[in-house]
């Protein structure tokens, strides 16, 4: 996405809806390479290998996996007892992002809802309906979350509004705008000043990588700190607001995102700075109340950790970090107390990270 | 250090005394090379290029590093300004690091104290008593903190004592023992069955290449995290202890260290666990009281967070983790405020981070 450009989308159909492509996001921004995901188990190997991450995005691959699915069974004459176990798989590929079961449950209910012909196009139909809402729940929380960045720059006309924010929810981790880049997206296009300092996000460096570039491509000034540096960028008030998206929000406001978001929202309440979270309601999880110890918390390939992958003038090249005989860990989320939280941007507005006010937000989605 | 070796030391005088040699920590653990330092110049060089590092060791290497400008003087025939002008270089190659501006000047007094013919002698005296006192400094932090790790250990005899360090505070770090390893290997050595949790330490990756390697060396067990990740680990029940070093503590007890060292205090505070700061008292600034904005933090080339060096199986090698035209920062140091601090262990004992029981430890020091 650009200014005055066609928007640039992580993930279309093509080849007459034959294949979905998708960016590889692992090789950003170094090399911008394109995937072309054919069968549920390209779309499986997608999610589960990161080529495509982000909650919002990997809803939408699973939904359009789960049509690719459709096809395939269409073609093979095979039932929807197949269907059922490629939407298992779909929703198995990453546990933490609650959207990806979601999407792929909803695209399910549409191709048991339809006539056994029907199934393909029932299940295009309801993936394609995900990423239009998807698409417009980024624009309005673009809308919704401009006005506390605008709040700031009235509050200090003289210099940039500084923004902190950690890993990617920006339009690769969604379909277009973003989640936590919506609202800086939609402050800047007004023409406020602002600057954004980018967690470069390890092990994966999503920051580094993908929020850096997709804000250079925007124009938007940034400079990328290490994980360890956000603390001490509050306390010399350098930071004048933090916005993060989610993996998982229960229904009293505890988020799921990527570890290391629950650092960066101590050291805003230690240091006085507003700590907001973006999403949209496909990142609720209206089952779970109280996150920390029940969300599922993912654990990758401990080499994510041990390794680290880079640009060396030729190539992508992945180098040793620690002893080779050293153990690693790599877990790839954790959770924010709501009491850390001071405010949820949502696709309908901005609530407080409580049960009561995330209730009145979505009364029809609430349990 | 490895039980029942000769310590291994991360410095050391050579040649007669004509060079000095030290470990090139840029290198490690892939790779073991010296470097051999003749010249103040090369002191210098090796402080700011941090081929040593570590607040008791850059002490140590400004001090040999005046010592090696006594010795040019001497052969030379120059004399105490041209080495008021060297301790002023050595000083000034890092800033945060507080024991390398007391070394530096007390091997200058030493200096000035002396008849003219003896400069390079009493010069390398008072280098030795430093080092001399730094070993004698980290048997001590060890003893003094082993109770603490014990009483763990006690407490929870079915499972090891979790541990958690940031950066390196090892032998590497000072000369023997080190600060935050000391009480580590304190009670390794009497049979303590514990786990070492290494935050990895972006930029330099400290933790990742010099704590995981000097604990694999020892045979402790040990596994290598991203910075991001002690939150959640605190979060979920796996850290007992939080044991950092410190570049520069103050008289009331604020602690300059490695950047992203108050993020952990804050989530160790959040989660109940105790957080303590491991420091020889060459450590303490008693000039100093309220750390934050008072301490000079240290900013370092960009290129440290927008690169990163591994090992790629034939060599070191640098890889670029962020888009080409994107701005970095590099903060080396954050202060994390006293009241996050359970307890501070010296040489003396373990005493609150209050000015009160600093004063009472040191009352010799403290002004």
């Amino acid at each position: 996405m650009k200014p005055n450009d066609k928007p640039l989308r992580p993930i279309w159909l093509e080849d007459g809806g034959r294949t979905v492509g998708v960016i590889d996001q692992r090789r950003l921004p170094h090399e911008h390479a394109t995937r072309h995901l054919a069968t549920v188990d390209d779309a499986v190997e997608a999610i589960r290998e990161m080529v495509v991450r982000g909650a919002p995005l990997i809803g939408v691959t699973g939904a359009y996996g789960l049509y690719l699915a459709a096809r395939t069974a269409a073609a093979e004459g095979r039932g929807i007892d197949d269907l059922r176990q490629a939407a298992g798989r779909l929703s198995a590929a990453r546990p933490t992002a609650v959207n990806l079961k979601q999407a792929v449950e909803r695209v399910l209910q549409a191709i048991t809802a339809a006539d056994s012909g029907q199934r393909t196009a029932s299940a295009l139909q309801a993936a394609e309906a995900i990423v239009g809402e998807e698409v417009e729940n980024g624009r309005r929380i673009g809308e919704h979350g401009r006005p506390l960045i605008e709040a700031i720059a009235r509050a200090h006309p003289s210099r940039p509004v500084n923004i902190l924010t950690h890993c990617n929810a920006g339009w690769l981790a969604c379909v277009e705008h973003g989640t936590a880049t919506a609202p800086i997206y939609a402050a800047f296009d007004r023409g406020v000043d602002l600057h954004v300092w980018v967690d470069e996000t390890r092990p994966l460096n999503q920051g580094a990588r993908l929020t850096a570039w997709e804000l250079g491509r925007y124009g938007i000034r940034h400079t990328v700190v290490t994980d360890n540096a956000g603390g001490h960028l509050m306390q010399q008030g350098r930071v004048d607001l933090v916005i993060v998206g989610s993996d998982r929000t229960t229904a009293d406001g505890d988020v799921a995102n990527k570890i290391g978001t629950y650092l960066k929202a101590l050291a805003a309440r230690d240091n006085g700075i507003p700590f907001y979270v973006a999403l949209p309601s496909s990142t609720f999880d209206w089952d779970l109340t109280g996150g920390v110890g029940i969300i599922p918390i993912e654990e990758r390939d401990p080499d994510e950790v041990r390794y680290v992958q880079g640009w060396d003038g030729g190539g992508q090249r992945r180098v040793l970090l620690c002893p080779p005989s050293s153990a690693a860990a790599n877990f790839a989320f954790d959770v924010t107390p709501a009491r850390l939280v001071t405010g949820l941007i949502t696709e309908r507005g901005v609530c407080r990270a409580t049960a009561r006010d995330i209730g009145r937000m979505f009364p029809d989605k609430v349990k």
